[in-house]
């Protein structure tokens, strides 16, 4: 494996394994342990999650060295708690957090908006803790649950961190060292941007793609309707294939700026509309045009990605 | 090759091989010739295009057996005349065909709104003529152009006609048949009904795709939002990379059924809006499920006909 210049915390422990509990059993916490065990460093990967069965399967499906029944004890033995509950449930992990010993240890999440986990921690804590690392790994499936859970999920996927001004430095490192030994590709980026950003290409798109279907399933005749939706419309809905609680979570958790992106998005639509109305075929072919550049922009940037991530594995 | 029942002009023709012009050589006219090339039958396969080069590399390739210059004598020496031309050119085809003697031939088309041919046809030969049957094959690629061009373009999938009152039925038979000869599964739909589905299901995720796209990269930093866009908004904007004449010329060819269809979406958008502002859980939550079992039901629709189709390739 290859080592990361300035990160040193992991190499220090090199001799009593780092105890790394993973908090929720879901498809992103699953496939972080399943990660990490694989990956070749001291690592105890631990396992809490409000149902007993999912730790159960998380232990026999080899995704965490040992599952915790009692979270105290758990948090006590932890070096690091990775927070992979749902977004609305992390008010009340957070809240039993508060009440334990949380000194040298670190604490990070995979939540997908970070404005409102910011929040909750600020209230409950009266401030954001030095030791919280806020993250998003920007992976995921339409799948979900401890089964889908694979190890492999995040390579050469983005991780963003959204440190604060207090974030201790090390903490960082260590978080953003769990994130490469994923296989992952880990930016920092500002809390409120990271929001913006991901409302616009992950949030919006979601939404949209329910609301489509909800309104086509809405009509008298969708059997026949679905009957003859072809190739374009399977992938262009398949996001509304996601957990309904997840997003939910995260249309709660992010409103603001899902609400903005959104009406921004309803402006342009207007305008399209307005250019169908008024037969204004130049409006409608630029708008048409200026999408697939940037679709074409945006998918030979895609490429170029893979195509050195595939590169750096051969060296 | 299976017999299709009640169908026995191209067996009839069997001594004196099928004249079919193709007239456009994009991608859905070159791989209907190229499909039917393949199909064993006794057909000639004649390219008209515009352009030249397109009929070179047509007749290079094999996808067309004659590359035909001359747009009259082509169609004085065809049994059929497959007009897949874009949609916006349409009536000019039709008027130069209202000059010639079309009696004995069959014409068919593959456009992708159906009402506006029939409109188009009307106003020029003062009715539909009982030998055009109109037709589209719900089958594409963001790909364009006779170089994507490819036998099996069509295999399983649908093709709709939308045959008149007063249309002939064995035009309809032999149109239908040689479809059945590219491998499609042939449906008959009432006009309107049609534009309606198609602009359901095709047209108004086309343009949401295209106006999501066009919007967001009409930020200042779309650079760095396309950096941080998943697989989810790849598969969601793919079809913002399509040809944007061809979904100029759709957009304004079935505008009637595209603004009612945007504007049932709207109306289903501001409500989830209003649930996000209103913190409604309970209704965002049901949207989300609804969409989801919806989303559901139509992929494994989906998987059903896939299986099927592999099932009648094994017989």
């Amino acid at each position: 494996m290859k080592k990361v210049a300035g990160v040193v915390i992991a190499q220090n422990k090199a001799n009593t394994p780092l105890n790394i509990l993973v908090v929720g059993l879901g498809l992103i916490g699953g496939s972080f342990a399943a990660s990490l065990r694989e990956c070749g460093e001291n690592f105890h990967l631990m396992g809490f999650d409000l149902s007993g069965e999912n730790i159960e399967k998380a232990v026999s499906l080899g995704i965490v060295a040992e599952g915790c029944g009692d979270f105290e004890s758990a948090v006590s033995r932890a070096d690091v708690i990775q927070l992979s509950v749902p977004m609305l449930a992390m008010p009340t992990v957070l809240e039993q957090l508060n009440g334990l010993d949380l000194a040298g240890k670190v604490m990070t999440d995979v939540g997908s908006c970070k404005g409102s986990l910011i929040q909750a921690a600020r209230e409950l804590f009266g401030r954001v803790p030095e030791n919280l690392v806020p993250g998003h790994p920007i992976a995921g499936s339409e799948k979900s649950g401890v089964t889908a859970a694979k190890a492999g999920l995040f390579k050469n996927h983005k991780v963003i961190l959204t440190p604060l001004e207090n974030t201790d430095p090390e903490a960082l490192s260590l978080v953003r060292y769990l994130w490469y030994c994923c296989g992952a590709q880990v930016n920092v980026m500002d809390v409120q941007r990271h929001d913006e950003v991901l409302a616009m290409t992950s949030h919006l798109p979601h939404l949209l793609a329910f609301s489509l279907v909800d309104t086509l399933a809405g009509n008298p005749e969708h059997q026949d309707i679905f009957r003859y939706a072809a190739g374009g419309f399977r992938d262009f809905t398949r996001i509304a294939g996601s957990d309904p609680i997840m997003w939910h979570d995260i249309a709660m958790g992010n409103s603001e700026a899902i609400l903005a992106s959104l009406d921004r998005f309803s402006e342009g639509l207007a305008q399209l509309r307005q250019a169908i109305v008024e037969k204004d075929s130049q409006e409608v072919l630029a708008t048409f045009e200026r999408a697939r550049s940037a679709r074409q922009h945006f998918a030979s940037m895609l490429e170029r990605r893979a195509s050195m991530a595939a590169f750096d594995e051969n060296q």
